[in-house]
């Protein structure tokens, strides 16, 4: 189904070829991906982010895989952005794309799209909030965005989603490995995955004992701890159910979530055009490059750099 | 050994106690640590940072232990940097230092420091290299660096390291896991630990030829892939001595790893500087609150929320 009109036109109606394109634009960082978000923006979209977290081997992808047909069989479109950090070794993303579209790949009602988490200063975040702007305008009704590891990084991307999904392995659960994981503040849900292993139990009730250590006021979302084995879809569907639970419980908070993201997107991309700004306008020539070196050979502290940058902006460099 | 003097020149005397509160004073990221890194920045300085990092799991603080007990045998003295994820429910370092404190804790050869990686937009590895400039300045002579997870944060912060080692656990070793993990690209040196456990020669062959997939000039380090037991320290002896081949290897490399880390630091800090600028003084009163919420329900896209901003700095404000 390869519509007309403009790209933008394109996205709006939901063409999944425009949709592909469009993302890659964002994913690129030029002024035509930007120039689409801008086109888009105010445009109606009403998709339920979820964003789901876990180690590497957690089983994330199968999970994602089958909470997608999960969804589906509610008759609700899905769009999945799976976070697959950049390896020069495989380009990345591109392996990840071919394993995941397998099951999906004739369903109109799926769009999956891998992005490779490249780059600092929050391009992940940046290129993930833009690609969900995207789905959304798009028309999808829940967008599933899906990243490996325990980092910063994931805690910043799971925290554009209106619900978290932090998915953890049976037998990684004696107490301090778990705390370790330093996601558990992020949680809305906690699944452990991988149900038939030995220590599935264990884990699933040092984690709630760990919940349990938070106070809650009465009106407050206690994290549950669900059981699945993805492979067979087992338990899937009740997470979803406890999704769709969280969602009617939270109707009032999700409004403050919106605004939370909106605001870690808008400093994200401040600091981003900002040190291209220093980097590329305000230092003439090779001023970055000397800079650099005066600090890496200790005669010049970073700070001092700094501070000498910021004084510029105030004298009309 | 509670020393007279300024924190300063305590610092540069290498008292724990001095530097114990100097890392305070740069985690909390008052102008009191700013004050002490540009203070200590020109001063002498020769360790040598070891980066370490790997899944949740692996036993990178066991690693690290036994590490510092073979660098300690070599008369070397050790600062040792772990990165703990915060966590609300347990405050995050505190429980990781109790722990790792026990081996080494009546050794003055060696410093144990845990920092909660709190906070976005770089602030950890911005702590992170602070810590390291104190403990270079007073007088380590190399200084570990762990870091748990496979986040792009964790490649920030191991990029800072001279050598950095990745660690991975036998049998999460079918193929698409471990190129999954994306840090295959930092590796100078691979350690498959918990070397007894069925899987760890398949994961050591499995990671070798996805290295030698890879074409190396002659004069090109390729990484090698170890095997260690941590619990027993067997191999710990062997990494350090490929640690130390490598820096002999890569002596001309060092000013190099040196320029990159530098410029990605004082990237950081801009970034940092420069949203604090615009959100505290050049925005009035609640107009940075106003963008967000324009932006959040849509009537403002991101964009060219950013593009106004941008084109305040040449006004004058």
């Amino acid at each position: 189904m390869i519509m007309k009109g403009s790209l933008v036109e394109r996205v709006l109606a939901g063409d999944p070829y425009a949709v592909a394109r469009a993302i890659s634009l964002v994913e690129v960082e030029g002024p035509e991906g930007t120039d689409l978000v801008r086109q888009v923006f105010n445009r109606d979209g009403h998709a339920y982010i979820i964003g789901i977290t876990g180690p590497p081997g957690v089983g994330k992808s199968t999970f994602v895989d089958r909470l997608t047909s999960e969804i589906r069989s509610r008759e609700l479109t899905v769009g999945v952005i799976a976070i697959d950090p950049t390896s020069p070794y495989t380009g990345g993303a591109v392996l990840g794309d071919r394993i995941r579209m397998q099951t999906h790949a004739c369903d109109p009602g799926v769009f999956i799209r891998s992005m490779a988490a490249r780059g600092n200063l929050g391009g992940v975040s940046r290129a993930t909030g833009d690609a969900a702007t995207i789905l959304d305008r798009a028309g999808k009704d829940v967008i599933l965005i899906e990243t490996v590891g325990v980092g910063q990084d994931e805690v910043d991307i799971v925290r554009m989603a209106d619900v978290s999904i932090v998915m953890v392995m049976p037998d990684t659960g004696n107490e301090v490995q778990v705390l370790k994981a330093g996601i558990m503040e992020i949680a809305d849900v906690f699944v452990v995955n991988k149900a038939d292993l030995e220590g599935a139990d264990r884990t699933v009730a040092q984690i709630e004992s760990v919940v349990d250590l938070q106070e809650y006021a009465v009106e407050t979302w206690k994290p549950p701890v669900m059981m699945t084995q993805a492979v067979t879809k087992e338990g899937v569907r009740e997470v979803f159910d406890k999704i769709e639970q969280f969602r009617s419980h939270h109707v009032e908070d999700s409004g403050l979530r919106n605004r939370n993201r909106t605001e870690f997107r808008l400093r994200e991309l401040l600091a981003r055009r900002f040190v291209d700004y220093v980097e590329y306008r305000m230092l003439k020539g090779d001023e970055f490059e000397q800079i650099v070196s005066r600090i890496a050979d200790r005669t010049l502290d970073p700070y001092t750099a700094v501070d000498e940058i910021m004084s510029r902006l105030n004298q009309g460099n």
